[in-house]
């Protein structure tokens, strides 16, 4: 998918809402532990749900290789489903990858071509030569941690390097980068305030912002502060969606957060 | 598995050799393709040629998740084969996994209960709370990357913060951390010279060191540089042992390059 068609379904939808998927199976409605495949049964009717309230979804790839095999099964099913109802659905891996060249050109691989996600999630640690076999893939993106939203955000992300704070040495970086044209970042809503200056190096890309809702962000501020002439942002929910019910209702319950956010967007959009 | 067990494991069968098991089909011997399960058709025969010869195996996961759901198989079925057949030897899942506290205690459930790996290599840019999970878990030991051996690492990790290289602020943290006992770091043979100064901030820290053999680095030197008097370094071979021939007799020179490998580290430590 190309970044013009995200920010066409943007404008579509009257929203710019991510949802994470990462199914807990100690969390989901016990109702759904009978099917045979409990992790995509789960998925399925979430996205049944609320698929025409976002534009994104965010599988987070810990909560799948936490069951192994029958995990990994499930975000094949789930990416598959994804790709066939709904091609028109941005799909994140929320994988945190990274490694020497070839080996990360084998995650690239695993990632945009087997299971044929359109963005990956990408740690910066290793520097060019770990990112760029990911940027290589032609309308595929690459999200790159900045600045996250926990608080070991803190611990380096937020250090001075060089006379500037390590993300946005990363930021800046890796706008030279070969095919840099292909990357998004992970900006934590949690540090709101930081986004103006972070608009500053990098005012066209596009933003994946965990944090809204559970670790406490507000979508006001990260508005204020992020968006740029195109929308520029994702917002990212995961808990606050899925989890609002763990009764039969639960697929209904998560329509009905999901349609908060997204009026909320509405609003915003709108102005 | 306890330090001091890889201690004695070491001792006795004079070998710090760890060999990393990076499966990709295009390099193994074609004969193998046949075979029902190509991957762990060759990683055991890697194995049994090769057990006595090392102390440790590193899958990288990038390697079986490019082949998705058959990977994942192979590296379940190959970390079985090695906690039943040879569970004096140390197994490390190469992951570089790291993401927010309750996503990172799922990637350490994924690694160290439902594949029962010994341990597991993790990405430092998230801070404390990405890998104090991983932590928690006894006598499992996490691998934290500080310096690698990639160009890239010279975009961020030799970057200079708050007067002091950014690997060093790495290692120097992370001992704060709670159970830092159960770290070990992951260090590029490739900046060996940089060794004594990371062995006065770590000095009873194991290492793992890649890049001896196919990417330049130099066992001696690393040697001279990392070794303690419980030795503490792993040092680590992928391509340089497992692709030595792709003939029928792959098994054969993979142990022999091995053995090559654990006769000098013989040497070194009958000094």
């Amino acid at each position: 998918m190309t970044t013009n068609q995200l920010v066409q379904e943007i404008k579509k939808k009257k929203s710019f809402l991510c949802i994470g998927l990462d199914v807990d199976l100690n969390k989901i409605p016990p109702h759904l532990l009978k099917e045979e495949d409990s992790i995509f049964a789960f998925n399925k009717a979430i996205i049944d749900a609320t698929h025409h309230l976002c534009v994104a979804y965010k599988p987070n790839t810990a909560f799948y290789e936490a069951y192994g095999l029958k995990g990994w099964k499930a975000l094949e099913k789930t990416i598959n489903y994804l790709n066939e109802k709904h091609p028109e659905i941005f799909t994140i891996a929320d994988a945190k990858r990274g490694d020497i060249g070839n080996t990360s050109a084998m995650y690239a691989k695993a990632f945009f071509e087997d299971l044929a996600f359109d963005s990956v999630t990408v740690a910066p640690y290793m520097g060019k030569d770990s990112v760029e076999p990911f940027l290589a893939f032609e309308n595929k993106h690459t999200i790159l941690l900045a600045l996250t939203s926990n608080q070991g955000a803190f611990d380096f992300q937020t250090k001075t390097v060089d006379g500037k704070e390590l993300y946005k040495q990363v930021l800046e970086t890796s706008k030279t980068w070969e095919h840099s044209e292909n990357l998004m970042y992970v900006v934590g809503a949690t540090k709101a305030e930081y986004l103006a200056d972070i608009r500053h190096i990098i005012p066209d890309s596009f933003l994946l912002v965990p944090g809204v809702g559970a670790q406490g962000g507000n979508l006001q501020d990260v508005c204020k502060y992020g968006m740029n002439n195109q929308i520029g942002l994702l917002i990212n929910s995961s808990r606050g969606i899925i989890y609002a019910s763990n009764e039969d209702d639960f697929a209904k319950a998560a329509a009905l957060k999901a349609k908060e956010l997204q009026q909320e967007m509405a609003i915003i959009l709108n102005k």
